[in-house]
């Protein structure tokens, strides 16, 4: 027998009632009883968000929701500065360069965060940026940026705004978006929303609205303006992914039912204890200075590939994590604690690594990473 | 006790394996399982799209993959003709102009079928039209388009591909993509894949591919070269819908058992069945010259209105059908043969019709629809 656990930065594991709910025959995405269940995810959603602005639903995963973010928001030859500190980082590159937007980039080194003073150096030099488009964490190096003191620098400035990646984020660490300002934050299904990949989400600003009206880049299946629309009364303005949506209704339920104030102490906890058992370890994280509780990257020890720890974790104990990408691959691997994960879970990883790396033929003193978690478990 | 019965034109009910079969838990869309699932479902496409080339998936609904074969085959400026019979030849429209695309508008009254001579003399007249998009189904008016016919004035013109929104169609009625020479074909997870809402496919011939590579237009979440890259690996560019494909696979293995010849002759039975019976009651088709056997739609009969009919159905009966949009609003009603349906949910939706019809005061023979049903069952 051989029990398969998922600990990977999303998909993440999806509560069994959130799976049955899915699981019901698929009712009418425009009749009465499904206007009635969007009606529930918009206030579900505006308490996920921190926001009393309507959040609005795609049927994609959650880089269609930044291509959107970037569509509806500027125009061709606007100037976009991007906080590059990892693969998600490089994506809004991509996204800008696809709709011939022009990138001024804050290079960050993989593994750390972004300076905020960076920031306010490039915009105090360059008025022409219209966007900063940063990710809220970077789940490729399990770092966690200062968006709080980003938005600060941002939200005096009325011609530019502040977009957040905040897929891996939102619901795991607190992302205050109307208190600090964040003009679109988008999130995804996948993370701590507990369900499978499908659903993109993007809560906008007045000020982000008056953007979308000057905006004049080419989008139609990612219109925001078009979706405010629909949302307004109840309804998606496509077909909508019902079963997911179902099953979103169950994960805000149970959101709302922990409390976001728990679910982020949690997170915190959870993240901890994982940082504690990997340096009793004797392993280095990847991210010290600014780890995120929704991801711990770990540094692979001398003479072990990351990827070789991704794969015995995955064949020999049915632990999925997840291994490093680009610049970081076979450096790093990374442990999620992100979603429907709690203290348990995060022992059982552990105990796991431990036999892992010993059998990687990593000197280990084993059972000195369980005790340092339990202790921060129990402190 | 009020059973629910879902005969709308998409969604579609999903067969239990497959409802169950997402409900399992989630497994890592980049590792080795779910690469060996999107192998399976590269094989299953194929089958079902007939066509020797790779089927592109996104996660998004059908409108998704209609903006992708637009932003990805043409450039700004380029011209189009769309047939525009529906609701549906209408996005095409609202498409091209967010894109800047010209349109060449072939309109045709709405219940009634394109006529391919039309569309030869357009192409004719007019040799900078690069591309001709059109419906296979008409899903707002239950026609159905010559598509063979259509395709063979194309396909012999280098300069010019023809784009086929077979959302509605694809699995139910005969769409041979590569033996007609269509260059795109666009099919959506909630019609006859007898899935939710939230996957969209797009199979591309080699002709479309020398389009994509010298389109300029702004893309990229549904980047069709990305995507094609991505699926000879066997994953997909960006996060896979993962719980959708894992149905995906329980369909595409329903649809290769029943055999796509049966399942044709199954669907061109139960609308045959569907039409006799609302005939015999003495209603009049919408579409009579060119009913798809996908939907059929119905003129409500004088004095009622179409939309009390899917009122009274649903919330009497249980029975979700669909109404008509923009012009024919109140005018019709459209009962779905499509997908995971059989001949018993005809004869259940043609006694709950004449129910319906019977209360909102119109004169009826009692089972004579239900009666004209079965002969052409047993017949």
């Amino acid at each position: 027998m051989k029990k398969k656990r998922l600990m990977a930065p999303g998909p993440t594991p999806v509560p069994p009632k959130a799976l049955l709910n899915m699981a019901a025959p698929i009712i009418h995405h425009r009749g009465p009883e499904f206007k009635g269940i969007i009606g529930e995810l918009r206030e579900g959603l505006k308490y996920l968000f921190q926001t009393t602005n309507d959040v609005l639903i795609f049927s994609s995963t959650g880089t269609g929701a930044m291509d959107g973010a970037v569509a509806n928001t500027l125009s061709r030859g606007d100037r976009a500065l991007v906080v590059n500190g990892g693969k998600f980082g490089e994506r809004w590159m991509d996204i800008c360069e696809a709709y011939g937007v022009e990138v001024e980039i804050v290079d960050v080194p993989w593994g750390e965060a972004v300076d905020p003073d960076v920031i306010r150096k490039v915009l105090d030099t360059d008025n022409s940026i219209k966007v900063v488009l940063t990710q809220a964490c970077e789940t490729s190096t399990g770092v966690v940026h200062p968006i709080k003191e980003v938005a600060k620098i941002v939200r005096d400035r009325d011609d530019t705004l502040i977009i957040v990646d905040a897929i891996s984020a939102l619901g795991a660490l607190d992302i205050r978006t109307d208190e600090w300002g964040l003009d679109v934050v988008v999130a995804g299904s996948q993370k701590a929303l507990m369900l499978p990949p499908g659903l993109a989400f993007a809560s906008v600003s007045n000020k982000a609205w008056g953007f979308v009206e000057r905006s004049n880049l080419s989008k139609y299946y990612f219109n925001f303006d078009k979706e405010r629309k629909s949302i307004s009364k109840n309804q998606t303005a496509y077909t909508s992914a019902v079963s997911l949506l179902v099953g979103l209704r169950e994960s805000l339920k149970e959101i709302k039912e922990e409390g976001l104030d728990n679910i982020f102490a949690r997170h915190d906890k959870m993240a901890e204890a994982t940082r504690a058992a990997v340096t009793a370890l004797g392993l280095q994280l990847y991210a010290p200075k600014s780890p995120s509780s929704a991801v711990t990257a770990i540094l692979a020890p001398e003479g072990i590939d990351g990827s070789d720890v991704v794969k015995v974790m995955r064949e020999k104990h049915g632990i999925t994590i997840a291994g490093g990408q680009a610049q970081a691959k076979g450096k790093i691997f990374r442990i999620a604690h992100l979603g429907h994960v709690d203290q348990f879970d995060i022992i059982t990883a552990i105990f796991a690594l431990e036999m892992t790396l010993d059998e990687l033929g990593y000197t280990i003193d084993m059972g000195k990473g369980i005790r340092a978690a339990v202790k921060v478990f129990q402190g």
